[in-house]
């Protein structure tokens, strides 16, 4: 078995108690000199220990007060094709998802986006979800599938990445989303979903995605909260930019 | 002279009463009936002449009730490496400006934007302008420009666009923009700015501009009013994304 670093077993400890709720949001995680006294490490470990649990996202120094837990706060690249499950894995967080309601759809779907009509004929199959990072709310999502892509569907988890079921159980490759931010409010009746009593701005994103030679294989219309996300985006000159 | 066609000629004179006003958003264009008794054009060119103010954006029909003036709204591409001006212009508005102030700040900026610190040493030059498309207050820009790549800045045309003046007066390619996107309120200070009174949500842009081999030409933290706004990404598979 390979060894484990101290810093490394110390920072994750730490990062433990964040995620569980032990320290909560604005609470200061132990300084380099309670760090050497509990773990009984030097203060170079000490150091990269809370280096760590910085870099990791976790917490933010202070200069002259110490190093306190963060709010929760998600970057998403949306310039990437990225799932909520990578994403949130990737910020640290366990993925969760409550499925809200999954159906056939007979009329189908559509939505302009960017000028441009896209649509997709019916039947399509609908899912709504409230998705989490470990136990906090971070968006709603419906989704619209097509199902001459997607048959047999409605037998699958719908707690799982969607993405993932697209690529290893359907063999559709993602080529393309295109997707359009705009801004809204969660008040009363989204803000039960998200747990939230005093209303606060959010992203609306609708997209189109599609598979193979521009067929769409999905749409989406969700919401995410303001106070927990950030989107980045690389802009690039125009000739780099093309696929 | 080339004669220009008369469906043109009259959605263009139909587009210019929704641009000065006469025509307000939420207010009936004329109808099919209407313009063909009003111009003296058939009803083919009375359908065209409502395609092309739709087509170009500044109406929506509503199936059983008539063609409407839109509200302002302007899509932003974010993934692309667009001025204001030139997204006004192809969104069909007059661009305008009001330099609010301009500045040598001497401790120069700095910004943590995606994770990563991103920092100019100063002195920069700190441009605050708030930006009309047309008549309408459209976002409120902060932008610090490295003066080190732009020498004798302080005296151009602020005014103008910024990045027409690094490409043409200082030669600047720009090669990338890291921006992240966040949302906040519109609210009493920042209202007056955009004519606003009750509460409205906005996109908050900060961003990292580069040229050349990765030097900040300019850094930003600017506000999009929510309602007016609707920004648009791409996102392609990782391989075809890179530079």
């Amino acid at each position: 078995m390979q060894k484990v670093p101290k810093y490394y077993k110390i920072s994750t400890e730490i990062i433990s108690s964040i995620r569980d709720g032990a320290l909560k949001p604005g609470m200061r995680v132990p300084s380099e000199n309670e760090i050497i006294k509990e773990y009984k490490v030097s203060n170079t470990t000490a150091r990269k220990i809370l280096q760590q649990i910085e870099n990791a996202g976790w917490v933010t120094r202070v200069k002259g007060k110490g190093t306190f837990v963060r709010r929760a706060n998600v970057e998403r690249s949306v310039n990437k094709i990225l799932g909520f499950t990578q994403n949130m894995q990737e910020a640290g967080y366990q993925p969760r998802t409550k499925l809200l309601d999954a159906r056939e759809v007979f009329e189908g779907y559509g939505a302009r986006l960017n000028g441009r009509e896209y649509s997709m004929t019916g039947p399509v199959f609908k899912i709504h979800r409230l998705r989490f990072a470990d136990s906090i709310p971070m968006m709603v999502e419906v989704r619209y599938i097509a199902l001459s892509l997607c048959p047999d569907i409605k037998d699958f988890d719908f707690t799982a990445s969607l993405y993932d079921m697209y690529e290893q159980e359907y063999g559709h490759q993602l080529t393309e989303i295109n997707q359009v931010l705009s801004t809204t409010m969660i008040d009363s009746a989204l803000g039960n979903f998200f747990d939230i009593r005093d209303p606060i701005p959010a992203f609306r994103v609708e997209s189109a995605t599609f598979c193979g030679k521009g067929m769409i294989l999905e749409m989406e219309d969700s919401i995410y909260r303001g106070d927990k996300y950030r989107f980045s985006v690389r802009a690039l000159p125009e000739r780099s930019n093309a696929s």
